[in-house]
C-alpha cells in the first residue's frame, strides 16, 4: 500500500478547521495537504452584521483562490472539488449567536452556504449550554426550535463544544443524525471539551459521526504529542462508536491573530497568547499540509485501505449527504 | 383580441412594487392579477442586520405561499414561474444602506437572491445623491466601485430615486444597461422623482429600460388619476425611449403600515399618513389584482399585441437576462 497514493486517491475531509481568517498561505497549505473539503469556521460569537461581513470576506477569499478553492453547498460540490483537484470550503459557525433570537435567519444563512452550525461555543447562549458553563440546564425551548429548523433546512448540527446535558438532549431531539466535529473521549483523556462514552454512543447510534481532535491539550498530557497519540485516540473512538462513525476533526488554528485567539479562549482562565504559544504542534502534523501523514499513520497502524478512507472522509461524506440533502430544500 | 386572454398568455412583470411587508393578502392579489414576476422591495435605509432579518422574513413568507409564490434568482426562474402559474418574487433594495461601507456585502446579497439595487433613495448616501437631496455632486468613488461590482456580479442597477447628476454618471459609468424601474418623464409632468428626457434617452441608448409609475402624485395633477393618464405617460416614454425600452413600474404601496410609510417619506415635507390617505388610487387600478386592466387599456389605445407584451414584461425580461446572467457568476 502506497500511503501517499492512497491519500491522493481518497476523498479527504477535514472535519473541523478553526483557522480564521483563512489566509492565502493557509489555503495553500490545506490544498497542498490533499484535503478535498474542509469544515471551515467563519463565525463564533458574532452578531448578524459581523457574520455577514465575515461571509463576504470568505467569498472574496475563495474567489481569489478559485484555481485551488471553491465553496461547498452540496455533496456534489465535494465530488466536483475532488475531480477538479480543488479544496472545497464548507461554511460553519462555532456558535448560534449569528442567529440573534431570529429562527428565520437560519434560512438566510443556509442560502449563503452555511451547512454546519455548532449549537453553543463554550458558554451559555439562547440555545443551550457550553462545556465550560458553570452548569448545563440543557437545550432551551428556542434551542429545540433551532434543532428542528436545522433538521428541516438540512443544516448539520454540531455539538462539539456543548455541555454534557445539552449534547444528549440535542441528540435526542434531533430527527437527523448529528455531528461532534471535534472532540475526543473523556474516558480516555479527561477534558471539559471531550465527550462521555454515553454521548459518543448516542451520537453513533443515531447515525452521527465524531471527529477526533489533534489539538494537543485535548489529546495527551505528554507534550509534544505525536501522530501515534492521535491514532490512539482514533482507535478508542472507533472502539466506542464503531468504524462507520469516526472521522477526523483536527481543529487546526493556523495563523490566527491574537485577537481571534482571544475570542476563541474568551472566558477561560488562560492567557490566550501564551497558552497557544506554550503548546507545541503534534509531531509530524505541524500544519494542514501534513494531512497525508495521518493517512500514513492509520495504514501503518493496521487500518485497512477502506477503513482509512472512512475515517479520512468517507464517514463525514455519508453524514453530510444524509443531512444536507433535505427533502424540504 | 381578447385582452384577458392576452394578459394570461403573456409574461407580466411588475417592474417595481413597494408593498412591504408583502402580507398574505397582497401576495394573493399580485398572483390574482396574473403577474409572472414582481420586483419586490425588501429593504431601504436598513443596516445589514435589519436587512438580513427582512430577507429571512421574505423567505419565510414565500415558503408559506409556495403554491402561488416562488423566489426568482434567474430568468429561468421567471419562465418556471410562468409555467407553474406562480408569481416569482425578485428581491430588491431601495437604497445601498444595506451594504454599509462594505463592497463585499454585494456578493453576500447576491447569494441571497438580491438581483436589483437602487443606488440611492431620496437623499445622499455613501454611493451618491437622491433626487430630493439639496444638491447632487454625482457618484462617489465608492459609488463607482459599487456600480462596477454590481456589473461584475450581475445585479441590476436601478436609478429611479437618484438625483439628476448621479443618474447620468451611473448610466455612463456602468458597463451594463441599467434600469429606471419607476419614474415618469419630468418633461411631461414635473416632479423631482421624474426623469429628464436626457436621462431617459441615455438609459435607453445603453439598452436600459424605464418603468412607468402609476403613483398618482407623479402622474397627473388631476386626481383621481385614470388608466388613460397612465397610458398617456407610457406613450410619452415610448416616444422618448423607444418601444423596446419601456416597462411598467407601478410602485404599488399596498397595506403598508404607518411606520413603513414614514420610512418611505422620511425627510420629505409631508405628513406621511395623511399624504398617503389623501391620494385616491388610480381608477381601475386599485390593487395588483387589477393588472389585467393595464393590458386591456394598452390594447384599447392601439398598442399591438407584441408591443403590449414588451411593455408588460418583455422588456424587463430582456434587461434582466442581459444583466443577471453575468459570465462571472
Amino acid at each position: 500500500m502506497n500511503a501517499a497514493q492512497h491519500h491522493h486517491d481518497s476523498i479527504i475531509i477535514d472535519g473541523l478547521n478553526a483557522s480564521w481568517f483563512l489566509s492565502d498561505s493557509v489555503i495553500e497549505r490545506i490544498h497542498r495537504g490533499g484535503t478535498t473539503a474542509v469544515n471551515a469556521t467563519i463565525a463564533a460569537w458574532h452578531d448578524p452584521a459581523a457574520t455577514l461581513d465575515m461571509i463576504g470576506r470568505m467569498y472574496h477569499q475563495i474567489d481569489r483562490h478559485s484555481e485551488i478553492a471553491q465553496l461547498v453547498r452540496s455533496v456534489d460540490d465535494i465530488h466536483a472539488a475532488k475531480t477538479a483537484g480543488k479544496t472545497g470550503f464548507i461554511l460553519r459557525f462555532q456558535d448560534t449567536t449569528p442567529l440573534a433570537d431570529k429562527l428565520h435567519l437560519l434560512r438566510v444563512y443556509r442560502a449563503l452556504g452555511v451547512r454546519i452550525i455548532q449549537l453553543t461555543y463554550n458558554f451559555e447562549n439562547l440555545v443551550g449550554f457550553g462545556c465550560q458553563a458553570p452548569e448545563d440546564r440543557g437545550l432551551t425551548e428556542f434551542g429545540r426550535q433551532v434543532v428542528s429548523e436545522m433538521n428541516r433546512l438540512g443544516i448539520l448540527i454540531d455539538l462539539s463544544h456543548c455541555g454534557a446535558r445539552t449534547t444528549l438532549e440535542a441528540i435526542d431531539h434531533s430527527e437527523k443524525p448529528v455531528a461532534i466535529t471535534h472532540s475526543n473521549a473523556a474516558a480516555q483523556f479527561p477534558h471539559p471539551r471531550n465527550k462521555s462514552d454515553e454521548a459518543i454512543k448516542a451520537c453513533a447510534a443515531r447515525g452521527g459521526v465524531i471527529g477526533a481532535v489533534s489539538f494537543p491539550a485535548m489529546l495527551t498530557p505528554n507534550l509534544p504529542a505525536t501522530l501515534d497519540d492521535y491514532v490512539d485516540t482514533i482507535n478508542y473512538l472507533v472502539e466506542v462508536a464503531g468504524i462507520d462513525h469516526v472521522g477526523i476533526g483536527p481543529d487546526l488554528m493556523e495563523e490566527m491573530p491574537a485577537e481571534v485567539v482571544a475570542i476563541v479562549l474568551k472566558g477561560l482562565p488562560v492567557d490566550a497568547v501564551n497558552f497557544m504559544k506554550s503548546i507545541p504542534p503534534v509531531q509530524g502534523f505541524a500544519s494542514a499540509a501534513d494531512m497525508p501523514n495521518i493517512t500514513e499513520r492509520l495504514l501503518a497502524r493496521g487500518y485497512s485501505a477502506a477503513d482509512t478512507q472512512k475515517i479520512m472522509g468517507g464517514n463525514w461524506l455519508r453524514l453530510y449527504a444524509e443531512v444536507w440533502e433535505s427533502p424540504s430544500h
